[in-house]
């Protein structure tokens, strides 16, 4: 079954809000194993609504509409879909009774135009809105259905799950269960290599998407149970793990410093960070944590060379493999947790731009973790501004952090 | 001038992530004098891309793509514009290049199905992306444009703003001047309360934008030329500035840190900081500008109580008014500045939650900024997650240390 959302609001097009309403509705008719092909906003004008809601009618089975429903000339929504469907719209009394009603309540004379909420066409069942004066439309004819639910966010969600829902599952067969592997140290293409095999399964189906902190192998099936579905991802899920190993950190809503907290605790460890290019980003996303100060110590932020031997880095690494070296990359994670008493240490140093220094490029980092007499390290030459560095240079390290603690088992 | 707007990316079907970029690029255009009358969302399928591009193409002078410009099978933005425009991709010597030398410099075999990334088509000038491997495109043909850049907000805004605005400028029949303000400590209501009277003006046109570190009011004139323009704006801002006062901390690309940070330096002056709640972030972002070397010193992060007096909190203070008050604040910030010999400490202590401490609610947040024999404090109750506490309590503590440094002269 195929549905499509239509957006309505002048609003959305000059940037005003975001359609978060599509998003809510992307997501319950995934749940729902609704196939969604197409999501348009439109502007509060008859002739490109009319035409983009023809469009969606006639190629998808469900158009779910939010928005245009209210009193004004501006609200166009009923308007299009009885010129779709070539029906003539008349007051149904007792939705005019409900509204006057709610108007009196307030003690409120109903504005004429209000008029037009009490509308409905000859296909139309009406849905209740517990949130406000327009009650939405359930439009169905010849197997086809048009839903039209106010923009207002709270009033539409409380429609949708109390009207629509009820109406929309005796039409699908299915269940979908999603399950997302979060993988690290990868890129988007070589994630896809590794997983080629898998990648063009109908059912479960499986994609990956590039996000800021991970590469997602988000793995979907569906079938006529849930227990089924979660049986088909487990088997895919199982195989994925065997093509990308350690490079897999963690599921759905782990982030790389909720997984290398999650290993510190459940290992009595705690750590420190001496932080020079990330400039306390390491810390920060380490404290996004709750929890973060069971095994958070402390951290610095020790920009110039003085502060990094006020801190402890002997004189000698510093001037004798340069600031920016592996090797005061890796006297600053063994400063750190000596200093702050931690068990485990990070060292961080690095170019982050826009000045090379010491005759190395823009991008070129240093990364260490040290634990009592045992030290990992990688040294990395990353691309992009200046903010970009410091974020590749803090996720390399939490997932050098991660492989670190992995190895002591 | 008509435009539309293309997201493409199946997480949007799947309500995976919400059409930021939609947002943003419609604010962009309004802003730009051109009417944006339609924007779509379709899935990684090349039919269905494909026939939404040509109907977008048909109706509209330009059209502005985000996403599918990955290494990926599933990324098929530029086989659609080639298959719309009826031209051939061929592999551009110069973009491999520079694709090989990417992968060259980070020591990785390129992946073969990167190529694509270094392909244009004759009507294609590519457009550079400094934030990724995927080059834009810039189509032109018979007086139309088709515009694709990468979906990953950073990459397509950095993108937007050097490489396609300059060349839309240019098609825009009437200059258009823009200049925004940049508002701290004031809600987008309380802004739109004061700016009441200017609100409705058509040219120059004034909005507002609650953005996540400030509150923007965009000044907007249309003219014949661009002297008139700016001079119809500069009247409206003088205005605007009257009614915001000391809110208004900077203009266009400044932001709070930046702002910040050039006073010191203009001043002479050094910062350090000491952070609790905010745990890292305050020097984060600081370091996330160019150049912060020259001011900012260093940074603590002194979770425990047991950290802040090692660092120079007396106990006293601790024992007499609680880790979290103002006096602990101002106490962490005269150690910043002491123990590391800069001229401005930093002193934040708060709870960013989950738990309530010392019997005080989540969200409470001190800070305080100490110069020689100065200390400015502010105590604040923040709503929201975790993260977003810790975000807040950092913006207002940037913006104290500015109206410090005001009130210092």
């Amino acid at each position: 079954m195929r549905a499509e959302i239509l957006s309505i609001g002048t609003e959305l097009l000059l940037g005003y809000i975001s359609d978060t309403n599509a998003t809510y509705l992307a997501q319950q008719l995934s749940a729902l194993g609704i196939d969604l092909y197409f999501v348009s906003q439109v502007g509060d004008n008859l002739d490109r609504l009319r035409e983009t809601l023809q469009r969606a009618h006639d190629r998808s089975d469900i158009v779910v509409m939010t928005g245009g429903l209210g009193p004004t000339e501006d609200d166009l929504s009923r308007e299009a879909i009885a010129a779709v469907l070539g029906e003539t719209p008349q007051v149904d009394p007792q939705l005019e009774a409900d509204l006057r009603a709610f108007f009196a309540s307030r003690d409120i004379v109903m504005p004429e135009r209000n008029i037009k909420q009490a509308w409905v066409i000859p296909s139309v069942t009406p849905l209740a809105n517990p949130n406000g004066t327009a009650p939405g439309w359930w439009a169905e004819r010849e197997g086809k259905v048009i839903v039209a639910m106010p923009g207002v966010p709270h009033e539409m969600k409380a429609m949708w799950e109390s009207e629509v829902v009820p109406r929309l599952r005796p039409l699908t067969g299915a269940i979908l269960f999603t399950k997302t592997l979060r993988v690290a140290g990868l890129g988007e293409s070589s994630v896809e290599e590794r997983l080629q095999a898998l990648l063009h399964s109908n059912n479960p189906t499986l994609a990956t998407y590039a996000k800021r902190d991970a590469v997602d192998v988000r793995i979907t099936a569906k079938a006529a149970t849930e227990a089924e579905a979660r049986a088909q991802v487990a088997t895919v899920e199982a195989q994925a793990r065997e093509l990308l190993g350690a490079h897999v950190f963690g599921v759905d809503s782990d982030t790389p410093q909720s997984v290398a907290l999650t290993m510190l605790i459940e290992r009595g460890l705690t750590l420190a960070t001496m932080e020079s290019c990330t400039g306390g980003l390491v810390a920060s996303l380490l404290t996004d944590v709750p929890g973060s100060s069971n095994a958070f110590v402390s951290g610095f932020v020790a920009y110039s060379a003085e502060m990094k031997m006020q801190w402890g880095v002997p004189r000698e690494t510093i001037d004798t493999f340069g600031v920016i070296s592996v090797e005061t990359a890796r006297a600053m994670a063994e400063a750190s947790r000596e200093r702050l008493g931690a068990s485990i240490g990070i060292g961080i140093t690095g170019i982050a731009g826009p000045d090379a220094q010491e005759g190395k490029p823009v991008g070129t980092v240093h990364i260490a973790v040290a634990s009592d007499g045992r030290v990992s390290d990688t040294s990395q030459r990353f691309r992009g501004a200046r903010t970009e560095i410091k974020w590749r240079a803090a996720i390399t390290a939490l997932n050098l952090l991660r492989l670190h603690l992995h190895r002591e088992g």
